[in-house]
C-alpha cells in the first residue's frame, strides 16, 4: 500500500501515519518527492482498508499495490484448475458446451430439450427450477418438481446437469439432485449465499454480476474458496452498458483477463450476454476465439411460448448447425469440443 | 403493448400474431403504416413478455405501453405513503435523519455515536450487524451480539432502528431488535429475501442496486409490497457509471422522479453515493432541494479507526454543524427536519 | 509516479528501470516489499506516459501520484476565478442565471424569449445557432443570422448572450457575436477547438462531455488556459449511464468536487441533464443548494412547437415561478441569485 | 410513431394531438385500450421529434418506430457495401488488416514498421500524424511532415494508408496523401468534420465513439453518406464501462449487429478496444470469429519507448505471429485474410 500526503502535510502529520503503521504491525517507507511525500507500507496489506487510512490528518490518497484477491489468483495457484465430473473435463484442453431452457416448465418440454442438445453434442444440462424475476408476476419457476424433472432428464441422456440456487437455506436441496449449483448474477455478492455454496460438495457455477467489475467476481470466487470449495467456475454473462439495443454488453475482454488473472474454468453465456436470438452463434464463436474453457447456451423447443427469456433462445436446429460451427473455431485455436457421447436410452 | 411487424411480413406471419393475441384472451388492433404494420394488444399487458413475442415470425420488436409495476405506482396510489413509528413520520412533510456508524464494533462506540448523532437531530439509528464485505477477509460484522448493542443504545437514547438484513434464514432474528430492516444495495434483487422482508411486520428501507434502473428498483418494491407489506422506504444510494473520483455517482434526478413515479418514502443515501467525506455535506444538500423525505449517514466517533468506511464517515461535530445548514434548506423548500427529542437519558 | 514490478522480477529487469528513470532525468527510489518490489519516481511526473512504462519487462503496474492538470487546479490557484462581464460577475458570491431556446428560430421568437428571461430575473440569454444534431435531417441552426437575432434580443434586454460555437472555422464569427463561447458535450475533447478558443478573448463555457470523467473535463480545459485563455467555467451537463428513465443522469456530486479541485465557476445545465421539464425544477435546487456558480436553462415561448429540445423546455411561466424557489435556496446557502435590472426597453 | 396518452386524458387532449398530426401531413390511428389511449402517427416518421409531442397536454410517451437512419441501413441497401483500393477489396469475403504505429515518429520508426506489418501480412498501414490527446502537454503528431513520411512508408511497401483527420480545415491536406480518412472516436460526432468529410473523395474510417450507441455510430455514418460519400466503414473501437481493468470494453455484440443493421464494413480497434498488449490477441480472434471485415492494429518497433500508447502496441515479432493465428480463424468462419504481396523495394 502506498500512502500519497498532501502537498503541504505537516512533519507532525507524516509522523501520526508513520506510527500508525507501526502500531499495526508494519514497516513503513518514507520517499520524499517534489510535490508530494509518499509512504509506502510493507507487509501484507490485504487486511487494511484503505479508506481508513485516507481519514488521517494530511492524506490525500491511498494505493493498494496487491490484488485483494488469493486463493483464486493465478500467481497463488499457476496451473489452470480442472473440474472433473463423470468424465466430463472442465477446464482442460476441451471445450463443454451446457445447453437447455431458461426454465423446466413439463417433463416433456426438458426430455425432449435434453435429447436434442445431447443428440447436438452437449455435455451438461441446463435449467432454471427456481427462477429470480424482475416481477414478482412473472412465473417463478417449477420449485422441487423442477429440480427432479431436470435430474430425470439428464439421466436419460447421460448429461449431467446445472441449475440455479437462489437462497442458501436451498443449497441442500438443490445440491441434492445438481451436479453443479449455478450462482445467478443478481446474486454475485449474496455473502450468505456465497458461503453456503462455499460449504457444499458440488461445484460451482459463479456468474459475474452485471455491474461487477472483473476484481469483484474474483472476490466472489475467493468467498467460496475460502470457505473449501476449490471447483469454481467464473462466467461472463454481460454487463450492463448505455448501450440499449442489446440485452447486455458481452464483455469479451474479461475472457482473456481472467485466464490470465485466475486458475479457475472461464465460461460464457452468449444467451444473456446478447438477449437476442440473432446474435448468439456470433457471440459464442467470439467466446470460443478468446479462449473460453465453456458456454453455456439457452435452446427450447418452443422459443415462441417459452415461459421466460424466448427471445434469446435457439431452437434445437439452430443449436445443432451452432455447434458445428464452433466445432471449427476451436479447432482453429488448437482446442476441441468436449462432445458428448451417443444418446442410448 | 405494441408489436412491430418487419417491413415485408407477409399475411400469414401477422395472422399468426394475431391469432396468438386471441388465443391469450387479449384483443387485436390491427394498424397499417407505410413501411411497419403494427399491432396494439388490448387487455392488462403485465402478465405478457415481450420477449416472447419477439420469437414470432416477422415480428421486429414488442414495446410495452404500461408500467410493469402497479402496487408501487403512484397511478394506483396517488396519495403520499407516510409510515409512523414512534412519533416519527417518514413520507410526510418532515424529513427524517438517519445517522450512526457504518457497524457496530463495541457497547462504547454504539452508544457515543448515538448520544452525538441524537443531540445533533437525528431521529433514527443508523449501524450494521450483519455487513456485505466485498473481502472475505475483512471484518463481517459483530452478529447478533451487534443487533442487542444497537437495540440498548437506540433505547437509551429515545432514538429509533435501523439495521441491515442479508439472509432471508435471518429476518426473524434482526425483526426481533429492530424498527426498520435495511435492505442493501447487492440484495435489491434477491428475491428470498425481498419475498422474507414481505411477510415481516416491520417496515422496511430497500436500497437501489448499484445498477439497477428507477423502474427496477420500483419492481423491487412491489415484490414487498405484493407479499403484504406496504410499509417500504426507497433509497437513493449512488449508482455505478464510468466515473472513478467518486465511489458511485449520486443520481439526484431519481429524487423527484420516485417521487412521481411512486406513493413510497424516498431516503437519500449521500454517504455511499459520494465515498468521501468531504462530498457528504453538499450531497445532502442537493438532496434535501431535490425533495428526499429522508437521508441516511454515516458518523463515527473515531473515523480514522472504523473497521469500515471510515473515509465516508463525519465525525459527530460535523454531523451537527451539517444538520444545521440541512435545516436551512429544508425551509427553502417548505419542510423541515423531524429534529427528534432532546435526550433523557 | 510508482512503478510497481512483478513478484519475480529480476534484478536485471528492476535495473533497466532503474537505468531508464535515470536516463530521463528523474531520481529514483527502491523500496522492496514482501511481496513486491516498487520504485518511486522523483521529479515532475506529468510528461511521462505510465503506459510507456508498463512495456518494460518485470513491470506490474503504474501508479501515477500527480493531477495531470495544472493551471486549472485549485492547488496551483487557490482563489475562486471570477469572470466579470459587463457588471454580472461569474464565480463570485452570487449565482447567474443562463436561460433561453434550444435554437433560435426567428426574430420574434428570441425577442419575446429574451424579454420573458430577463424579467424573471436571468442575466444571459442562451440560445443555439449553430446545432450539433444527432441526425442529419433534423434541424441544424439558422447559422450567422441566428447569431445576429441572439444579439440584438440580448441588447435589447440588457442581457450578456452565450452561443455555442461548434468549429474552429467559427470562432471569430461567433466571438463577434457572443459575450460567452459555448463548447458542446460532445465537442469537449475536439482539441482543434478548445485551441481555437484558447486563442480568443471571449470567455468560454465548457460543457462536460456525456462520458467524461472529472479529470477528463478539467485537462480539456487546461487545453484552452495552456493557450491563453483563462476565463473558462465548466459546465456539468448529465452524464451517460444506464437509467432509461431520464436522458441523461446529472451527477451532482460533479459540483462539489469541482469546487475542490478547480477554481474555475461550475455551472449546471439542468434540462439536458434530466431531458425532462418535469424534474428541471427540482433538478435546478439540487445544483444551488450543492455550491453551484450558476445554471443554464431551457425556457420556450411554445414548447410543444420548438424545433428541438422542446420536452426539456419550461415555458416562461414556469421558469418564473421557479426562479422564485431557486433564490430561496441561494439563501439557505448563503448566497443570492444576481438577478438582472429591470428591462428598460 | 405511437403516442401513448396518460390514463385519464381528457377527450380535448386527444382531439389536440389528432389535430397535430393531421396539420403536419401525416395520418392518426387510434386505438382504445383498457387503461391507455394510443395513437398511431401513419406516415414517414423520421423528420418528426418525439420530444416535441412530449410537450402536448395529456401525452403520456412517444415511442419511435422505424430507424432514424436510412442510407446507412441494410434494409434500404441489402448488399455489403465492398470499398475496392487499389485491388483491396474491403468488406468483400477477405479480412483486411490495417496495422503500424500510433504515432509516426521519425523516417526510420515508420519505414521499419512498414516494412514489418507488411511482411506479416497487412495491407494497409496505420500512423498518426495529428493526435488527439487527453493532456495539452502530450506528444500531439508530427503534422504535415508526418503525413509526407507515411505516404513515404506506404509507397516504398505497396501499403495503402489510413491517417486521422482531426479537423475540417485539414481535409483536403490530409486527403491528398492518404488513402482512407480516420475519424476518432472523440470526433464521431464532430458534424463539421463529418461534413467534411462527407465531401471528400476518399473512403473513411469511422470509428465509433466511446460512449455512443450503435444507433448514434450509423446516424454519425448517415452524416457522411448524406452528404454524397458513400464509402464509409464503421469501427468498434471499445466503449467505456464502469470496468476499469481494462481501458475500454470491446463490444463484441456491435459486431453482428452491425452487420445485420447496416450494410457498410465492419471494423474492429482491438489495441484500444483493450489498452493492454497481452489481451490485442485474442480480442482480435474474438472479432474476426464474431464477423469483422477487418482489424486496425497497433505495432511498433520500441513499444517501451513509443512517445504514445505503447501499453497497447504489439512488437512486430508478436504482430506477425498473430497474424498466424487470425488467419486460421479465418478459415473457420470460412473466410480468409486478405494478405499482401510480397515486398519488392
Amino acid at each position: 500500500m502506498v500512502i500519497v500526503m498532501r502537498p503541504f502535510a505537516t512533519k507532525k502529520e507524516v509522523g501520526a501515519v508513520l506510527a500508525r503503521i507501526e502500531e499495526l504491525g508494519y514497516r513503513a517507507h518514507l520517499s520524499q518527492g517534489v510535490e508530494r511525500t509518499i509512504i509506502g507500507v510493507i507487509g501484507d496489506e490485504r487486511p487494511l482498508d484503505p479508506a481508513a487510512w485516507e481519514m488521517l490528518e494530511g492524506v490525500e490518497n491511498v494505493v493498494r499495490i496487491l490484488k485483494p484477491y488469493k486463493l483464486t489468483s493465478r500467481e497463488f495457484h499457476p496451473e489452470n484448475t480442472v473440474i472433473t465430473l463423470n468424465g466430463v473435463a472442465i477446464g482442460g484442453d476441451s471445450i463443454v458446451v451446457m445447453a437447455g431452457p431458461c426454465s423446466v416448465e413439463s417433463r416433456a418440454q426438458i426430455h425432449e430439450i435434453a435429447h436434442m442438445v445431447k443428440a447436438a453434442g452437449a455435455t451438461i444440462l441446463r435449467g432454471g427450477a427456481f427462477k429470480p424475476r424482475t416481477s414478482p408476476y412473472s412465473f417463478q419457476g417449477m420449485g422441487e418438481p423442477g429440480l427432479q424433472l431436470l435430474r430425470e432428464a439428464a439421466d436419460a441422456t447421460g448429461l449431467l446437469m446445472v441449475t440455479e440456487v437462489v437462497s442458501p437455506m436451498e443449497v441442500p436441496l438443490v445440491a441434492q439432485y445438481a451436479d453443479i449449483l449455478q450462482l445467478g448474477t443478481r446474486n454475485m455478492q449474496n455473502y450468505s449465499l456465497l458461503h453456503a455454496v462455499g460449504e457444499a460438495h458440488k461445484p460451482v457455477l459463479l456468474k459475474r454480476g452485471m455491474s461487477s467489475t472483473i476484481e469483484e467476481l474474483l472476490m466472489a470466487a475467493e468467498y467460496i474458496l475460502s470457505h473449501g470449495n476449490y471447483r469454481v467456475m467464473v462466467c461472463e454473462r454481460g454487463i450492463r452498458t448505455f448501450e440499449t439495443y442489446t440485452r447486455n454488453t458481452l464483455d469479451i475482454n474479461a475472457v482473456p483477463a481472467l485466464k490470465q488473472l485466475t486458475h479457475l474454468p472461464v465460461i460464457v453465456d452468449p444467451s444473456h450476454a446478447t438477449g437476442k436470438r440473432e446474435l448468439v452463434d456470433a457471440a459464442s464463436r467470439a467466446a470460443i476465439a478468446a479462449g473460453a474453457d465453456g458456454l453455456i447456451i439457452e435452446v427450447h423447443n418452443h422459443p415462441e411460448r417459452a415461459l421466460s427469456d424466448g427471445a434469446q433462445s435457439l431452437t434445437g436446429e439452430q443449436f445443432a448447425a451452432m455447434v458445428k460451427r464452433l466445432a471449427r473455431v476451436a479447432e482453429a485455436v488448437d482446442r476441441r469440443l468436449a462432445v458428448g457421447e451417443p444418446v442410448v436410452a
